[in-house]
């Protein structure tokens, strides 16, 4: 630290953890550098929402600088962190190495596949923009192939969506998707044979949404069923192949299109430490969030496995809280204070089945349906950063809501449509 | 015809003209196929915008099928056409072959290097929509890798941005750059010294905008001039090389950013069709818009040359009469009577430069600044299709007119940075 003045903190990633990371620390006798391999955050909440054709991608994806620029001690740099030299207290890069004095380590999960075959290959995901984008993009072009399509089984095969997981991402998009098909797709081509559309939902448990109250999981399944998607539970994906999905039991699902929602891990920027990573890819921490012996790097999001709180779920409002609780704690540190132990407030969980439904948990109440939906709606409107993005996803959303209308039914760019 | 009820007009291509022709044929007893390899169109005109990062690429871009639902017999099929069988009257396509009875060519056109080396494998374009965002994308991440780099060479190299062709794109495009760079980077970017950033547009003649009255001229080089622009007239560009573009008097631009607007060539589809095909790569076609020998097959828009009506621009205000114009003279010989010799009708042009600015020539009448500025946004408004889209580009503008904040300054998706 000396020499150069206040403390350096480097916060890596800038998602939730991140992003709340560094604004607790705008305005302190810190100099703050967020590192990010993109130039945007992205609101991961309505990312289904992109891929289901509902929103612009634009609408949820904020110019990291733009959000930062009213903290004068808050810089931006964008680069990939390759590698973490936790001796000299410098992150290697895709550019010049950037020294630091304390780190918040917030890179988020990425994608598991539990090693089964060809999902790597094979499968679309949704843990990214560009992700939603190709996987958008390869819906609308699908449908547009199956309309020229003469063969019937051929047909059929592209217009069978095979969606695996059935947690929130898996439900959220599933909803979406066959919503997108019911009404504006179905008026979109009216010379397809819309008997021939299935939206397939595999989930290897006995129900969707595991950790939910029991009432809730069974709406969820009964309601995505009226919607269309064909809900398999203790279906168990053996293998990914070419146009079709191989079960457990032998069976096959013939199908030009695999959504995997099964499994996400933490980042592997997490092994580049060289501590012990422990289940889902995640690193043990001490309560406080710090690394073990190495008491200036801070873990959170959905990186991190604090010591005695449990197995959080990968979810915004635990980065959020992990972020701003790390920034306290190196404020704590640099005021001579003990750091203190994190503590989670679960402030429950939101997930929407389309069009006036969705179920809640919250402030330990379980409720369904319309109430549900309109908690959802008010919640990722007000979480939206950004007056003119609120302004556009509600525009979005109320042109879908009143004129069952999707308005970015694009495949744009073109050459994203092959990218996973 | 015979057999199969109403005569089949394809239309290939969904741009103005392609969409024109289309939309003129509704209700009317034919049976329409539009085919293109794109869902959407375009509106070309604010293609510029997109690549200055002021508005979405959605914005201005709309799901064919949607725009065509409310007409009964009008059908759209995403296809790319390969060759066109004027014998069997029969379209290849990467797809089922598609047969016609009259066919209304409406391809476009795609940028003309003219031999220049290194143009194609170097310089970025703006002809279509991915184009844009690859530009959009490339100059973001140029600030990007500036701020890192701590070689004032490359930095410098990196911060140069040069744009060949002074017509009505290149200017435009230029203006916008120059206003994106001089308030809402500048922002972004406070660790920069923005000395070192430069737009260098580069026309080989003696003057911008080639074709306006003089004073429009002079009126555009010098409010570019005003923005920053360094406006070089009379430089030939000899070569672009990795990183630089060679003048022809020997002399050397660094630079790590190359627009290329200095050429428009009709689309190659034109020699598919076994004609002459005429300079700037476009087939000459009767007064009526008839290909010689061919009555069913109508030419439209960029890739036309009619015959007696002089060499018109390769604008949407051409096309959109064309395909209007084709369309009407298919109805006519259905009805027994002469196709008739298309006659344009100037509506005049319009070329912005940055905030508060324009050149207008219209009805014969030249005039410039805060006047030309309105109308150019009154009828570029007007103009896009969609409530929903004016909204959402009204929004764009708004911001950036009120606060100075370009909306879309995003690198997204990644993998389109290095597309050109």
């Amino acid at each position: 630290m000396a020499g150069r003045g206040r403390p350096r903190v480097v916060v890596v990633g800038a998602g939730f953890g991140g992003l709340w990371a560094a604004r607790t620390l705008a305005f302190e006798p810190v100099e703050v550098l967020l590192v990010d391999r993109r130039n945007h955050h992205t609101f991961f909440p309505l990312l289904y929402q992109v891929a289901a054709a509902e929103i612009e991608p634009e609408a949820i994806a904020f110019p990291i600088r733009g959000l930062l620029r009213r903290f004068p001690n808050i810089g931006f740099e964008m680069a990939e962190v390759r590698a973490i030299n936790v001796e000299a207290r410098r992150l290697e890069t895709d550019g010049p190495p950037i020294p630091y004095d304390f780190l918040i380590l917030a890179p988020g999960s990425v994608e598991h596949t539990f090693g089964v075959s060809g999902v790597a290959e094979h499968a679309f995901f949704l843990k990214n923009l560009d992700q939603a984008i190709a996987l958008r993009n390869h819906i609308l072009a699908s449908f547009e192939r199956a309309a020229r399509e003469p063969d019937p089984f051929q047909r059929r095969q592209m217009l069978t969506f095979t969606i695996i997981g059935g947690g929130p991402t898996g439900v959220e998009f599933a909803g979406a998707l066959a919503e997108l098909i019911a009404r504006p797709l179905r008026r979109d081509f009216p010379t397809l044979d819309f008997q021939e559309v299935r939206v397939i939902l595999l989930e290897a448990m006995e129900g969707l949404l595991p950790g939910f109250p029991g009432s809730l999981r069974a709406y969820a399944a009964a309601r995505l069923r009226r919607l269309g998607v064909d809900v398999r539970l203790m279906a168990m994906v053996e293998a990914v192949e070419p146009g079709r999905v191989r079960l457990r039991d032998g069976a096959f699902i013939e199908t030009g299109t695999v959504v995997w929602t099964a499994g996400v891990r933490g980042n592997p920027l997490g092994e580049a430490l060289g501590l012990p990573v422990g289940p889902g890819g995640r690193v043990q921490v001490a309560p406080t969030l710090q690394v073990p012996g190495h008491p200036e790097i801070y873990i959170v999001g959905d990186l991190a496995l604090p010591e005695g709180a449990g197995k959080l779920p990968m979810v915004a409002p635990v980065a959020i809280q992990q972020g701003t609780w790390a920034a306290r704690n190196i404020l704590r540190v640099l005021r001579g204070r003990p750091p203190e132990p994190f503590r989670y407030r679960d402030p429950g969980t939101l997930v929407t089945l389309g069009r006036n439904a969705a179920v809640a948990h919250v402030f330990g109440r379980a409720f369904t349906g319309f109430p549900a939906w309109l908690l959802w709606l008010g919640v990722h409107l007000v979480r939206l950063i950004g007056m003119r993005n609120r302004l556009v996803v509600l525009s979005s959303w109320a042109w879908d809501y009143l004129f069952y209308e999707r308005v970015v039914r694009l495949i744009l760019p073109a050459i994203a449509e092959s990218h996973r």
